[in-house]
């Protein structure tokens, strides 16, 4: 099978391309060859190992996204300052050795201040936009770093990013909690209760972090709930800072659906209806928009 | 050379003793045998390692407080709820296989809404309230887990853990913000401006934190400066959330020094002059308060 291009999304941890004819997908690969383990030169072999059997005889463009465009990637695409279009700035190409390969790299973007940046959101943002160009609206994309971006007449106008993924889980493997969260359920209840007190008292949040070890011990409350209400104080804390965001604004989520839901109930309980938007197909979409030049 | 008796500090990660003659230290020793690297039957062959040398013929004395009483420890010294004392409740002896051992684990303290607990605190409190005896008011013990104790007529009325330094240390080492925050040095002005920000906008931190990266990235902000206003924001959040503790109280602070003048100056900050105790002077004396019976 011989594809027309291939898409790439190469974040931190993880390499994943679809094989594409036109903007259908015709097959679909992943690896753990994410950009953190990877020399500069260990960039292009790791590339060909998961999509060699896709390429014909002539040069096949590759369209990535995502952290392999960082300085410590495989080439560095500078950052495109907002306001500005999502994905609209062109891309850098990528000197390869197989000729095989026309690769090209989706450059993030900036924001002088507050200082910003993104690299891969730029292109899920992308997507959205070429699906719905007349949204005026804040994106909302939760995730490691979750990302609040103010979309306009197709531009992204300013954004803001929170660390509160990262920091939920450095917190539940990491830290003295790690034996107190060990669940894999979730109560909803907890977290909307949770969310609240993070919207209102956010500055109790690293009280309230170790006060779960002490429930833990002292009345055995169980994992389950313990993680509901960490994840709970974070993203309402991330609410009440975000709020000149969403406030009177239409929101959409993008991102993985079962944290887009949790926001989603998040903003709920303000009030605010969220649609959310699949992550992997706003990056294929936006990919797929910029290669056919409708971005 | 014989100890009349040996005073333990037994952390999560470090065993530190003291070869006492009264009140007095006549020798010190420490390893890294902390309570998270030992099963229990590995507690009194630690000790002996550490201090066999100070061991008469009789059984010696050894008080000993922090992790080495939780349930993961040696043997678990049940929690005493507040209010009580701070060290005031008896030890719990602790049988060993060596004769010329008398082992006595000082109990750490509970309360139980807010749910907290702690231990090995308990004994730099009664440590300073035996020099004391008539300080009404707070006392603050920065650490990686800092408490807020209100203490009043010799007793821990209530207290209260923070994560802050838990979560400063997670964020420097195993972030994304590790590399802008590689640095040694210190700015005094970053850090007070910071404290500011943390007690007006402490829901923001989390995307201030991110933007300690993308300072780094987009404007060469020097680590130091990105260290200083990181732990700024921590502490100015905590004192926040502190504050029906500290506001119109006598203060004073019991820790590692470098760590309480921070906490010291973010205090003087909001126009109070805390001073400061050295922790492990405070340690030593509540351990001598419980083995001379002057709690």
């Amino acid at each position: 099978m011989t594809a027309d291009w291939i898409a790439v999304d190469w974040g931190t941890t993880h390499l994943r391309a679809w094989a594409m004819t036109g903007a259908e997908i015709a097959a679909s690969a992943e690896s753990d060859d994410g950009m953190s383990r990877l020399a500069p030169d260990e960039f292009e072999p790791a590339l060909l190992r998961l999509v060699g059997d896709w390429l014909g005889e002539g040069a096949t463009r590759v369209t990535a996204c995502g952290m392999v465009g960082a300085r410590q990637g495989w080439a560095e695409a500078p950052y495109r300052p907002v306001p500005c279009t999502a994905a609209g700035g062109g891309t850098l190409p990528v000197l390869t050795h197989d000729a095989r390969l026309d690769v090209r790299i989706i450059p993030g973007l900036s924001q002088d201040s507050p200082a910003d940046v993104m690299r891969g959101e730029e292109t899920q943002i992308a997507g959205f936009v070429a699906a719905n160009p007349k949204f005026d609206g804040i994106l909302c994309l939760p995730g490691t770093h979750t990302k609040w971006a103010h979309v306009s007449a197709e531009e992204v106008v300013s954004f803001r990013t929170f660390m509160t993924g990262e920091i939920f889980a450095l917190l539940s493997s990491q830290s003295v909690l790690r034996h107190s969260l060990a669940a894999e359920d979730w109560d909803a209840d907890a977290f909307a209760d949770a969310v609240g007190e993070g919207l209102s008292r956010p500055e109790s949040f690293a009280a309230r972090a170790f006060s779960l070890r002490a429930e833990h011990l002292l009345h055995d409350q169980s994992a389950t709930v313990s993680r509901s209400r960490l994840s709970g104080w974070l993203i309402g804390a991330e609410l009440a800072a975000a709020r000149p965001y969403w406030l009177g604004q239409p929101v959409a989520l993008i991102g993985a659906p079962a944290l887009c839901h949790l926001y989603a109930a998040a903003l709920k309980s303000q009030g605010l209806e969220a649609p959310i938007a699949d992550g992997d197909a706003m990056t294929l979409a936006g990919l797929a928009a910029v290669q056919l030049g409708r971005v």
